[in-house]
C-alpha cells in the first residue's frame, strides 16, 4: 500500500530524475498524436524521437532509454516498425509500453494488440473500451488485476479514476480533469510520459504510479487557467513543465 | 430562403445534437491537418478517428456516422484508403464530404478529385482556386449552382463570404475572420465539422448551412481574444466548444 | 562584415518581401513538424505545401519558390520524394535548404544526409551533434567555415549562438531564448522560415542571416509572455507574425 504522500514524493523524485537525465524515448505513435506527444515529453525533460523507417528503427530504439508503442493509426510501415522496435527493445532489455488505441474498433487491430501483449510490455495503458476488447471482461479493478497477472505486465486502466495493477497490488489514482478527454492525444501523451518514467525508475510499478499521478495533477493545475480544450491543451504542457513537489503533495489522491 | 435567425437556430440545434450524440467522424485527411481537425471535432462534441490502413478502414468507416475525404497530402496508402472508405460509405449510405485541397496544383490530383466527385459526396467544400480547377469556371455563385446541379451535390465555396448551393437554392454566409486563413488546417477542420453536422442532421443542406455559420461565428468570437494566428488557432477551439444560441442569433449573417 | 543595425534592416526588408509576395515553400518534413512548420510559414506570410506523393511532387516543387528538405522522420515514400524534389529544384534553379535532423542517430540516415549534401543545397541548417556526424569535426566556427567551403554551401550551425558561414565570411547571431529548444519542430520551423527568405532574397547569404536573426528575435519577444513551453510555442507564432523593424533594430545581436 502507498499513502498519497509517498506516491507524491515518488512522483516528484521520478520527475526530478527525468529532468536531470533527459532520457530518450522512442515513440511509435499515430500521426495525429506525434506533435503533442513530443511536446509533452520535452516539457517533462525527456527527448523524443519518432522515426518508423525499417532500416533505422533498430538504431533509434537501441539508442533510446524506453519505447512507446501506440496503435492509433495503423499503416503498413508503422506495423512492421513496431515489430522491429519490440524485437530490439526485448534484446536490449529496454522497458516498453503498449497503448492499444482503438483496439475495439477493428478485428485486425485487436489481433495485433494481442500479439503485442504476448511480447511482454512492461506496462499496458488502455481505456475501458480497449480493455474490454483485449481482455473480454468488463473494465473494473478485479478484471484488471487478473489481466495483469495473466499477462505478467502492469495494467494502467485509465478513466475518471485510473486503476493500476500488477496482478498482486492495485491502486486507484483519482487525479485529473474532465478536459483531459476533450483533447486528442492526451492519453497518448500521458502514455509517453509513463515511458519517460520507466526510463529513469527501474521498478516499473513505481514508474507507472509516478507518471499517472503527476500527469493527473498537471491536468488539475492546467484546468482553471483554461477557457476551453484549446487553451487547456497548451496549459497542460506548461503545467507539466513546472510541476513541483509541493503541488504533488497537496494534490495526489490515491487509495 | 432562410432568414439569419432561422439559420442561427438551425445551427444551434445541430450543435446541440452533436454535443448530445457524440457522432463518430472518420477522417481521411492530410497529415498536416490531423491534430487540429481531431481537436476541432472533439471541441464540437464529435469523436474523430483517422486510420488509413487498408485492412481496417472498412471497419472504421462502417462504425462511423460520417466520412471526411481530404486530399491535402496524397501518398499512395492514403489514396487507396480513400477508395475503400468511399465504397463503404456508399454501401452503408453514410454521408461523406469531399475537400479537394490543392486540386489546382497537380494534374493527378485533379484527376483523382474528379473521380471522387463522380462517386457522389453529399457535400463538396472547396476554395476559389480549387473550384476553378475542378469546374473549369470562375468561382462565383452562378457557376457554383450549375456545378452543384451537374454533380448532384451541395457545393460549399469558401472564401471571404461562403457560398452554398445545391443547384436549386443558394445562400451566402458572411461570417468569419481574416485570421482564419492565417492558420493551416482551418479549412480542413471546418470541413470536418460539416461532417459532424451531416452525422446528426439528415438534410445535408441544413447540416452544411449550420456548420458553416457556426464555424464562422466561432472565428468571430475567437479573433478579438487573439494576439496573432497562434493564439487565434487555440481560441478558435475554445470558441467552438462554448458556442451558444444567443451568440449565433446575434451574429449569423446570411443572404 | 555586418553591423547589427544592417542585419536588422536586412531582416526587416526580407520579412516585408515575404509578407508582400507570399512565396510558396514546399516542405518535405517529418510528420511531427508539419503542422507547426506550416503555421510558422503562414505567420511569416509564406504559403506552405507538404505533399510527398511521387506522382505529384515534381509539379508542387516546380510551382514553388523554395524547397525545404528535413530528414526528421524517414519513411520510404518520403525518401524517394526527397530525391524527386531535389532533382526538380536543381533543374528549375530553385533554392533549397537541407535540415539533416538526427543524422547522428543512424548510419543510413547519415549516408543519405551526405548524398544530399553532394546535391548542393543553398543552405545546410544543423545543430552541433548533426554537424559532428556529417563533418567529422567538432562543432565550432572554423570547422563550420571549412565545411561550408568544401561543400560550396552556407552552413547555419544553430545553438545557443547561431554560427553562419559561407566559407569566406562568418557571423555569429546571439538572439533567441532557451525555451526555443523545449518545443518540438522549433528548429524545423526556423529552417522552413529560412526557405521563405531564400524565396524572396536572391543572395542566400543575406537570406539566411535575415531569417535566423528575425527568428531569434521573435523568440525573445515571445518568451516573456509565456508560462512554459506550451504557451511559448503559441506566442512564437504570434511574435513572428507581428515582428517589425523597430523591434529588430533594438534586438539583433551579431558579431
Amino acid at each position: 500500500m502507498h499513502a498519497p504522500i509517498e506516491l507524491a514524493d515518488n512522483a516528484a523524485d521520478v520527475l526530478a530524475r527525468i529532468r536531470e537525465r533527459a532520457p530518450r524515448v522512442h515513440c511509435i505513435t499515430n500521426s495525429v498524436a506525434q506533435q503533442y506527444t513530443a511536446n509533452m515529453l520535452l516539457a517533462a525533460g525527456a527527448v523524443p524521437s519518432m522515426t518508423i523507417a525499417a532500416e533505422e528503427i533498430g538504431a533509434f530504439v537501441a539508442g533510446a532509454d524506453a519505447l512507446l508503442v501506440n496503435l492509433g493509426t495503423f499503416d503498413r510501415e508503422r506495423k512492421s516498425a513496431v515489430e522491429l522496435a519490440v524485437k530490439t527493445a526485448t534484446a536490449k532489455k529496454l522497458p516498453w509500453l503498449l497503448d492499444p488505441v482503438f483496439v475495439d474498433r477493428s478485428p485486425p487491430r485487436g489481433q495485433f494488440g494481442r500479439a503485442l501483449l504476448a511480447a511482454r510490455p512492461a506496462v499496458v495503458r488502455l481505456n475501458h473500451a480497449e480493455f474490454t476488447a483485449l481482455s473480454g471482461n468488463k473494465a473494473e479493478a478485479d478484471a484488471a488485476a487478473r489481466f495483469a497477472q495473466a499477462n505478467a505486465t502492469i495494467v494502467a486502466l485509465t478513466g475518471g479514476v485510473d486503476i493500476v495493477s500488477d496482478g498482486r497490488r492495485r491502486i486507484a489514482i483519482a487525479n485529473g480533469d474532465p478536459l483531459m478527454s476533450a483533447i486528442t492525444a492526451m492519453g497518448c501523451a500521458g502514455a509517453a510520459f509513463v515511458c519517460a518514467a520507466l526510463a529513469v525508475e527501474t521498478d516499473p510499478w513505481l514508474a507507472t504510479l509516478a507518471a499517472l499521478a503527476a500527469f493527473g495533477v498537471a491536468g488539475e493545475v492546467a484546468a482553471p487557467a483554461a477557457s476551453g480544450p484549446g487553451s487547456f491543451a497548451v496549459a497542460m504542457i506548461d503545467a507539466l513543465h513546472r510541476l513541483d513537489r509541493v503541488t504533488l503533495r497537496a494534490r495526489v489522491k490515491a487509495s
